[in-house]
């Protein structure tokens, strides 16, 4: 059975800095290819954290050494990754389809996703973007008042608030594509943060999670299947204690539990639970598949990750 | 009659660096609003000359001070501008249309553009892109290799290759939006400049001219009319000289006549009016105007700019 497919690919499909993005975008492709040719109707969603940050990174160097070079707001910084990892993905998935000899345009979309001005997140950013930092230099942009934060162990990086999405501003021309049979790559980063001032759409200093964006996509589309990769097969409860259990199915009622019980980890997998709840939870029917890149063709067919349902 | 209408906008419609595109995009956006409230049928496309100079530069500079930051090839800087112009044109767009009580879908596609690799203009880089260079700043750039070029006496600018655009590869997404009803634009900066090698589309080192791939996207959706927006309300031949005259109607034989006889600027009105010719002569029926933003509705209507038609 043909499915209706939001498609939330992790970092890992993307890669780190230009060359690393080439190759994986390339292998990213090929595996999505495999899915379009069974059938399915895909739109793809994306994170952006290495891009954004590199991206408002060159902006602040080049603002030190030239008059002519502006800070970026962060929601600059986002509609721009979406240009660059967009341009990517869509060059590499055509020609994907077109070795498997699928003639099926493939669109990147600027995508604005609108969130409340109000969000508590605001007031506690926690969002880590770009790339890690060593010591010195992160003591240095602390004294400048840039937020910093220790992520996972793995050094200093920057930090930004990641409020909730609330709704996708370009959801119809992705369905209008959608239903004409094209490949949508849209909510690019999560999306360009906006909050809404009457009629008009300001940027926020804010990136947006792309799992809770891509959940919030795939309502807004009507999808039949949510599915968010990771870097793991399947979502396990007590991850890395001798009591780990990996997960094969999860109803909306347990994923809540188990988040209550700090299963998973924030910035990690608490996210993409998170998602995948909110999307199950929508509408009955409505599944959400947590699996690897590698997996998602036999976990479509219910071989594999885990399946999140009412 | 309700017109399906490419609009290319000229560079004074984005206006230069962050804030003050902002300000021009809203009155852009606003003139093309009324253009929709009209009944027309629109597709936007748009220049990038002052963007993708800035990114170019903001990340040369970032690239000298930092070992995380990449130069990006030209047609990555393309992407990104087309993400940042993007953004900003299809936000105010859709508040302008808001404004009048008009509820449609405006959305951004990142758009690739072919061009030949054995295009001439490979060999002869000529199109100016950034911001003006002081002489000082000129010298250093030139002595590490950099094209520059003098432009038009107002000061040194960089230079990339100009190739010609030959197929615009989202048309057929441009198309089904248009088709729902849904404002696109498209073709930003002209386009991100690939050449296929089989199946693979590679980017180039290079920057289309707008008003051309917007003349080839034209005929690609079965354009009425090609609207190429310039600083002037007609063409002219005999610009500034006792014997000028302005133009209300061309025919492209009279268009090819003048251009052999050096009547327009290049980089400046002579590709708009190739551009102009090249659509008008594609089928009896299309029309090309040439003329000034704020006059667009009456050139619509007959009673002003330059039209161009077989």
């Amino acid at each position: 059975m043909n499915k209706r497919i939001v498609l939330a690919l992790g970092g890992n499909a993307l890669g780190n800095g230009l060359t690393e993005q080439m190759q994986a975008v390339k292998n990213t492709a090929d595996t999505i290819a495999t899915l379009v040719a069974e059938g399915h109707d895909l739109v793809i969603t994306h994170g952006n954290g290495p891009q954004v940050g590199m991206i408002h990174q060159a902006f602040e160097a080049a603002a030190h050494t030239s008059a002519h070079s502006p800070v970026l707001p962060m929601s600059v910084c986002v509609a721009l990754s979406q240009g660059y990892i967009g341009y990517d993905l869509q060059n590499a998935l055509r020609e994907a389809l077109l070795n498997r000899g699928i003639v099926k345009n493939v669109v990147s979309l600027i995508t604005q996703v609108r969130v409340d001005p109000r969000d508590p997140a605001f007031l506690h950013p926690d969002k880590p973007i770009g790339s890690f930092l060593a010591e010195e230099e992160a003591r240095k942009l602390k004294s400048m008042g840039v937020l910093l934060m220790e992520d996972a162990g793995r050094g200093w990086r920057r930090v930004v608030a990641s409020p909730e999405p609330l709704e996708i501003i370009e959801a119809c021309a992705v369905k209008t594509l959608l239903e004409a049979g094209q490949v949508v790559i849209t909510a690019g980063g999560g999306g360009i943060p906006v909050v809404a001032h009457d009629r008009h759409l300001q940027g926020a200093n804010a990136v947006i999670d792309k799992d809770l964006a891509s959940a919030v996509l795939a309502q807004d589309i009507n999808a039949d299947m949510l599915i968010i990769l990771t870097a793991v097969e399947k979502v396990a409860i007590d991850f890395r204690k001798p009591s780990e259990r990996w997960l094969d199915t999860l109803t909306p009622q347990d994923a809540l539990r188990h988040i209550a019980e700090n299963q998973f980890a924030p910035g990690s997998m608490l996210p993409k639970v998170k998602a995948a709840v909110a999307f199950a939870e929508s509408k009955p029917g409505r599944q959400a598949l947590i699996t690897l890149l590698s997996k998602a063709g036999e976990g479509i067919a219910g071989r594999t990750g885990t399946l999140i349902q009412q």
